[in-house]
């Protein structure tokens, strides 16, 4: 594929780079010859792991640093061609309990990066992670780029905020920027330490652990599912295409699956652990939204990705990963 | 009209209460027998005047405070029946010169506002002034509420983060929130000191000086305006009613208008001034939206509300105030 073989010599930064995603993405452009600066700031809980980019860390540049930080962001950006910008909160509960440290790091932050990039480097590409979550509780299903951003909780209106910043700042600055709005994205190096980064590296652990998986009503409710290297495929795609420069895109699953049918898979695929039913918290429930799942036509359109891990194979490679790893993933 | 009485006795919370629409609201409801504290920074350029609520100063009170001060806004919400919450940095073009200034006063202040009401004042009403800036430009016209929200300069991506603030507030903690998406007010003690803040009072201003419009292009777009006693009866109607809580309405003007028809009608009223057109700049033209106009149908459903002065009108009246005011607003 001729975009992989355009990150041989590049420079190639990574925010949230130790991270669950943004350490799969590291591990690929090393692989692929890239000059890789990670930056993440280890903040406990956040999903940021030294263990992530084991076996490579002589091959990238480990930069500990707070996107929250405009000088030293300031000081990252110079001199690399491509940022892919990870870092941030992810978690909805979180950003409820402490919403200003959110906005800090989801929205100011972002202005802040892209002040830096404005001044220090205006030709850098970036390639920013936005969320489906953006949307709130579908109007229509399977949700596409069109439909109205109408976020149920804090974190929602703080990503929402940090990726119009990048659009703004390619309508007006010419900067290069591109949104990819993740949705349920699992995989090895995702963070089961706790589980308020939603529902997948929780699942996991609990069948590892041959616990009891807890869902809320009839576990009806539908998700899309995404698997780490089809969206490190899509950060790849998208970081050498000028074509798809102040675009937004979903990365929609495949096949949306029931939350029961999930944990049941991943129950029999681990071998261990079982399903529970029990009735809605009231807390989660008015933050819940229902049925939920994207749309990949526009990216597929334009750049032809779409997603090609199966889910079972997904689960597999994840499930034996922890099986493996577990301990350096939580607080023994 | 029984919303009008229902405001005697009340204590009502004006933020930005020395601006144009803020400072219009309070002398109503002062008019009305509510008992007013509006709030204002009085930030030069920003809109605050003292001169807004001459005549009325001592029957309400004024607090001079800053809504980024999140000890002050816990101290004054309390007691309060109903937030008209209108605080705001309102100019495009400061929004881009300075985007954290913005961000600290249409987003993070208005996080704080909301924390300020959820932990000292959990039943107050609160009704904020968003903007038709967060649709950015029109996928179709007229803009509707379920139109995609795709701002094109930093404010308008921090209205629409701050005014999401307040619907998330609802939906999570029942805080009685609603939001008017504003379209181009106008009216007496709108500012008129420079040309940041939008066209129609600087409109105003150079007629009264004799001097001439300048418009971009053939001056052809497309705009709607709402006279500000409409706009300040759509507030009294929203702050006394608890079935559009958790709503967003746009305040659409009635039939849409040319810039170049607006600027000779403002010429012809005002017996002075003259209307040129000439070239964009291309600043401007980055992130300017072509024609653009919203549908009032939502609000005019939900509440029975429609603009209802005529445009002539309503700009008699503006040149007439300003013919008389204009040295408490322009500095000599």
């Amino acid at each position: 594929m001729e975009y992989l073989d355009s990150y041989a010599g590049r420079t190639v930064l990574i925010t949230g780079g130790l991270g669950f995603i943004g350490s799969n993405l590291a591990r690929r452009l090393v692989e692929l010859g890239a000059h890789v600066t990670v930056i993440d700031s280890l903040i406990p809980d956040y999903g940021g792991n030294l263990f992530n980019v084991d076996g490579y860390a002589d091959r990238l540049r480990i930069n500990i640093a707070d996107v929250r930080d405009p000088y030293s962001m300031r000081a990252l950006v110079k001199g690399q061609e491509i940022l892919f910008n990870l870092a941030g909160q992810v978690s909805h509960l979180d950003s409820m309990h402490d919403p200003f440290t959110d906005l800090e790091i989801n929205t100011r932050s972002q202005l802040s990066i892209l002040e830096a990039c404005r001044h220090e480097n205006p030709s850098i590409k970036v390639v920013y992670a936005g969320t489906r979550q953006q949307y709130g509780k579908p109007r229509y299903l399977p949700l596409d780029e069109e439909h109205i951003q109408a976020p149920t909780d804090v974190n929602g209106v703080n990503k929402l905020a940090g990726e119009w910043y990048h659009i703004v700042y390619h309508n007006a600055y010419g900067l290069r920027t591109t949104s990819l709005r993740l949705t349920n994205t699992y995989g090895p190096r995702q963070l089961v330490k706790h589980n308020r980064q939603g529902f997948i590296g929780w699942f996991i652990r609990l069948a590892i652990e041959g616990k009891t998986i807890q869902l809320y009503g009839d576990g009806g409710q539908l998700r899309d599912l995404t698997y780490v290297d089809d969206v490190v495929d899509a950060f790849l795609r998208v970081g050498v295409n000028d074509s798809v420069n102040g675009a937004v895109f979903n990365l929609g699953g495949a096949a949306p699956i029931s939350l029961l049918d999930l944990a049941r898979q991943i129950v029999e695929i681990a071998g261990q652990g079982d399903v529970e039913l029990i009735p809605w918290p009231e807390a989660r429930k008015k933050i819940d939204i229902g049925d939920v799942y994207s749309s990949y036509a526009r990216i597929q359109a334009a750049l032809g990705w779409q997603p090609t891990t199966p889910l079972a194979d997904g689960l597999h490679q994840m499930l034996t990963y922890y099986a493996r790893f577990l301990d350096n993933y939580v607080t023994p």
